[in-house]
């Protein structure tokens, strides 16, 4: 049977401590209703986006308890489907996204999606559902985060690559793991350079499992042809260093070879990815290809 | 006839005033003979990266003259082939690339290319032949670039969708536009992050065409799915305000929108990619889906 968890459970922020609105196991199948990152506060063009509660922006579901999982384990969530409604809002904010000193006034739009296409201009954009917001609770030391910015427990990572058939994991930093997750995307362009993706409501089934005793550092993502390790930092040079070395170190270990061949094998192989520019810290996805390494090699090495 | 020109011509700087070794006309297919980045000085594993003479670094073939070439048109590309040769080398660097600073010890590898694969410690990676160095004159105002940079000329760009089957288009800045390239990877992830790809000599056979009165203000590269503005920048933000800026720009003038809506469009279906984050200025690129617009709107728009 699947749990559903429903979209009214939600939490603003990622905590070290949080109580539970579920309770869940190993092997078991989830469905989660999601949010959009306005919670569904924008319903026309013509609202003003400065008279919107800012204290409800990105929701996000849960906190889910998983049975057994433990700090120094590592959460393994296979992503079986995005379901997102027909339709969905953009917004561009003065001051906000890559280019916000070009912003010359707030602009709000409503994009319907019509037979799997989102149709802006008469021009039809494939939709490519992903989920925005996603994370644990953080370490102790790490302390409490907003829903809205991306960090070692997860959060607002905004990478295109957590999508249906991916499977995501995280190192589980405290009892129960307290998953939570929000803001998905219809569809989205890696840097979601304007500030926001297709933000809209979704219901987000996932297959739960657990490695024990198999924590990395950073959240990664599988997908059918590379294990991409997802780390953010204050600006794009940080996150970078932080992928690239997260992806030689697993290379290098999985591998059993010197960390420099890894490097060669990383630059020979492994692309950097840019996940989103726009939140409060930027984030990074470092590509390994699985001829290189497989997961199953990258788990057994931790 | 196909001209060819060979690897012994070779520039190691971009200059605004260059003697031409080769001139063609629009409609000619050239056939170009490129060096290795160390102008093949590098041919054991056990040689002395400090020996190696500095001043043959990233040789580029050329400047070729472009017959009706001038400032204000745009240099149209096709890569039709990039054959390279059986064997390539790799060199990692203290204090070089994206983690320079965990670099223990200087590393040169030779790796072998069998059957369409480089493989390393038994592992193949699929080749996939790129052009790392391609430029033409720079404008008067840019100066001169060292072969080893990239900027608005072209020149050490580094980016993997520069391959066959791409179309690539420059800003002409100096009469006859004065190409020239070099610098070819079998095999390169994106980021770069050693600091080499696989270096490789090559021949590069491309279809040379110019459209009047149509430049842009960086190169931007045709692949069969996307539309790349390809910028760079002191660092990665200021390349993807670069890349996305043009990308917004031209999705604009080519769709006739408000800049906003084509911000909107930027946001959902604009891929930010990284280039290379280890030459003296990073790349980025900035990938616009043809769906949105395609190359003609784009060209016509200018």
């Amino acid at each position: 049977m699947v749990k559903l968890v429903s979209g009214d459970k939600v939490i603003y922020k990622f905590k070290p401590s949080m109580e539970a609105v579920e309770t869940i196991s190993p092997g078991d199948v989830i469905k989660v209703e999601t949010n959009d990152c306005f919670y569904q506060q924008i319903t026309s063009e013509e609202q003003v986006l400065a008279e919107i509660d800012y204290d409800r922006l990105n929701p996000a579901t849960g906190p889910i308890y998983i049975e057994g999982a433990e700090p120094g384990d590592l959460l393994k969530l296979k992503i079986i489907s995005i379901d997102v409604k027909s339709k969905g809002v953009v917004a561009v904010v003065p001051n906000e996204g890559a280019l916000g000193d070009q912003v010359t006034k707030p602009v709000i739009r409503v994009i319907e999606i019509e037979d799997g296409q989102a149709v802006f201009h008469g021009i039809k954009m494939p939709i490519k559902p992903m989920i925005g917001v996603i994370g644990v609770a953080p370490a102790d030391e790490d302390g409490e985060w907003p829903t809205d910015s991306p960090w070692k427990h997860g959060g607002n990572m905004d990478t295109t690559d957590i999508k249906a058939g991916s499977t995501l994991y995280f190192p589980v930093r405290q009892k129960g793991a307290l998953l939570a997750l929000g803001d998905c995307h219809a569809v989205m362009g890696d840097g979601e350079v304007c500030f926001t993706g297709l933000e809209i409501p979704a219901e987000v089934v996932l297959e739960v499992g657990l490695l024990k005793g198999k924590a990395t550092k950073w959240p990664f993502v599988e997908t059918d042809e590379h294990i991409m390790i997802i780390a953010s930092g204050n600006n794009l040079e940080e996150a970078v260093y932080e992928s690239a070395s997260q992806a030689v170190k697993h290379i290098q270990d999985s591998l059993g070879i010197g960390w420099e061949d890894a490097y060669v094998f990383a630059s020979l192989s492994v692309d950097l990815k840019i996940s989103q520019v726009v939140d409060p810290k930027v984030t990074v996805r470092a590509a390994i290809p699985k001829y290189v390494i497989s997961t199953q090699q990258l788990i057994e090495s931790i």
